[in-house]
């Protein structure tokens, strides 16, 4: 059977990551799995070989690359719980939380057959403000850790408003986040109540080639911007300054934005790549070929108009030339839930829009300035909640916990 | 790298099914991917490259194997359809139905990027009750296309009740899923006004085996004693008499099954198991050692009670000797929402129970009036919603459509 290797055949082998470096797979010649110019062949692993490591300078869930599900909860702390009891959680949760991404059945869960296919599970754990006033750390609050700055164009129910907490679960396999996301609510019960739930989807694992970025159900490539190397990172998501109990961690700044798929249906596709600035096609800039080619917003077309309208939402979202800051880690899901009762609408669908970067101030709520003013989108988009959260570092260690440095006796 | 193919390598390729055929796995030795005994390895395939056929004697996403993700749409005919309009609907919907599941972008989408990864989809239409008014064919509908009878302990909430019209839709990619799911919804539109949707999943694709009996939220094996053979199937669940247009079509009954873990959490696996008469690990009888071992209903134990107890669940739905008939295959999935607001539960989840049978008086209601009169399962399950669907016979052609020897015009 593989006596003979092809040239593709090896290459498909070499250009294959397998889970736990396990398996390697050869291609026989077979024109459908040819890979076109530019692709290449999906890596075949196994899903339920698949773990993302929970210990870390950093929680994973951030930079991970996006798994196919997500549950997103926020919580209210329940009264009376101070201080010592919100220690007791966070390092209740933690130990759970690096148990269940593990494959390992967490205290008290006496599912084994339940937890056994993590399939790359994550669980990023967030302090929402009111927190640093529950355990009497008001004065240490990040400035930036306050509601988002009300823009003229939002519509915000306070059902998807601010919270206490926030605990952020991806897992490539539903029934795994499923009980993943009972254990957690569950183990924290004694200490808070949901506040509500965005649950979220893109494509399966094994669906696209990996690292493929994300569409939306606009239809549009979703996220090619993002800082992918570590320098990049470091840059744009990972506080490296002020006290030590910061460092490492993010800003998670979650908006639901609802999209008119009703109306956006309507427009025929060169309208709808206008607004976009990009293509349908690969999500390249209207000026390029391919999704990762630099726009070129200087480009004119033969009646000497931009061929990328300066009001599209990749114009508007481009940070400007003198503020390169105005960048952040976009790892969004798309929500598709039945119309609400009584609604005319054919469909209640969106975003759940997670970004995450070192400073909301100077990055998302710029961003959000220039979109909020003028942005083609905006027709068919409307932002209905927002919440800021605190992403702790990550935790080091099994006697490590979210929050140690904050929370640690010594302070 | 594949000069020495080891014995466990062959048989790795060996016992792998590759999507249209065309990629050959070969293992290298190391342990971690060693199958435990009784076990063999996971298929592996490219999701992107699957596809379930749509045309055939039967409609697919009946015996086809669960997928991952489900969403269950039902509608009601909007006021003013007659038989002419129902006609116009399923020729329309049967088109884009076989475009969506073939990975083509049906007429008038305008997305083929969100198309063109139908990740086995099936999409699978029923009749409720009230069609037949409308088609003005109440002679012709069948005795037992109406309400399932009400037994003692149904709550049944009338939102998730009987409807005219039913699409299933299954598939191994939630976004490949909501796609097809909104142009379905929307190309019905002017015909039909969404009743209910029921959203469900199981394992992802590549998560367990290829075949592997589904778990619910208790961690149940669900699904043992379906009829896996076409002989089978031909038994239980394909109608083989009556008029033509009968005929290769079945019956959809859908409950809605409200699990409360809560409660069932509380239980001990030995208690858990006791009430299912099934072991958790494997889904083997409590009298044998595999799932699929004969269950020994008279065996004892040291004190001369029964091991299977009588009252369990699967005890309960056995077929009793002289009525082999009562059988029905089981297309369950689970559905987990967040608890309604207010709600002191910290769950809100069951099952989407859907069976396929050619009889629900004989077949389904039969095994649910013996479960409502006793079920040790009782205790934490409430049936909350009901529907029965006359599912037609497949579509053979691209001329074809559902329900066409009902609806044809020579009728």
């Amino acid at each position: 059977m593989a006596k003979q290797l092809s040239r593709r055949a090896f290459l498909t082998a070499s250009t294959t990551t397998v889970a736990a470096g396990t398996l390697a797979a050869c291609a026989s010649e077979q024109p459908s799995r040819q890979p076109g110019p530019g692709t290449s062949i999906s890596p075949i692993r196994v899903l339920h070989e698949e773990k993302v490591e929970f210990f870390g300078t950093h929680q994973a869930g951030v930079v991970t690359p996006a798994q196919a599900n997500l549950n997103l909860i926020a919580f209210t702390v329940r009264a009376g719980v101070d201080k010592a009891g919100i220690r007791r959680l966070l390092r209740l949760w933690t130990a759970d939380a690096s148990r269940l991404c593990a494959g390992q059945t967490p205290l008290g869960d006496l599912e084994p057959e339940l937890t056994d296919t993590p399939a790359n599970l994550t669980i990023t754990c967030g302090f929402g403000p009111r927190l640093f006033d529950i355990i009497g750390a008001q004065d240490q609050r990040p400035d930036w850790l306050a509601p988002i700055k009300q823009y003229s164009r939002d519509k915000l129910d306070p059902k998807w408003g601010e919270a206490d907490l926030v605990v952020q679960l991806c897992c490539d396999d539903p029934l795994m986040l499923a009980h993943a996301t009972r254990h957690m609510v569950r183990a924290g019960a004694d200490y808070v109540a949901t506040k509500w739930v965005q649950r979220g989807f893109l494509h399966a694992y094994g669906a696209k080639d990996e690292g493929q970025t994300p569409r939306n159900l606009f239809g549009q490539v979703d996220g090619t911007v993002n800082p992918r190397t570590p320098e990049e990172q470091l840059d744009q998501v990972w506080i490296d300054e002020g006290p030590d109990w910061a460092r490492n961690g993010s800003c998670m700044v979650v908006r639901r934005i609802a999209m008119n798929l009703d109306t956006w249906e309507i427009l025929d596709r060169e309208s709808r790549e206008v607004s976009m600035g990009r293509k349908l096609s690969n999500g390249a800039p209207l000026t390029g070929d391919e999704e990762f080619d630099q726009a070129d917003f200087a480009k004119t077309d033969s009646f000497g108009l931009p061929v990328i309208d300066p009001m599209s939402h990749m114009a508007r979202s481009h940070p400007p030339a003198d503020h390169p800051e105005q960048r952040i880690l976009r790892r969004a899901y798309n929500y598709d839930l039945p119309p609400e009762p009584g609604s005319e609408q054919l469909s209640n669908s969106g975003l759940v829009f997670i970004c995450f970067q070192k400073n909301p101030k100077l990055q998302f709520e710029a961003i959000q300035q220039r979109l909020d003013e003028g942005d083609r989108l905006n027709q068919w988009i409307t932002h209905i909640g927002s919440a800021v959260f605190f992403i702790p570092p990550g935790v080091q260690s099994e006697s490590d916990y979210w929050g140690a440095e904050l929370l640690g006796e010594h302070q």
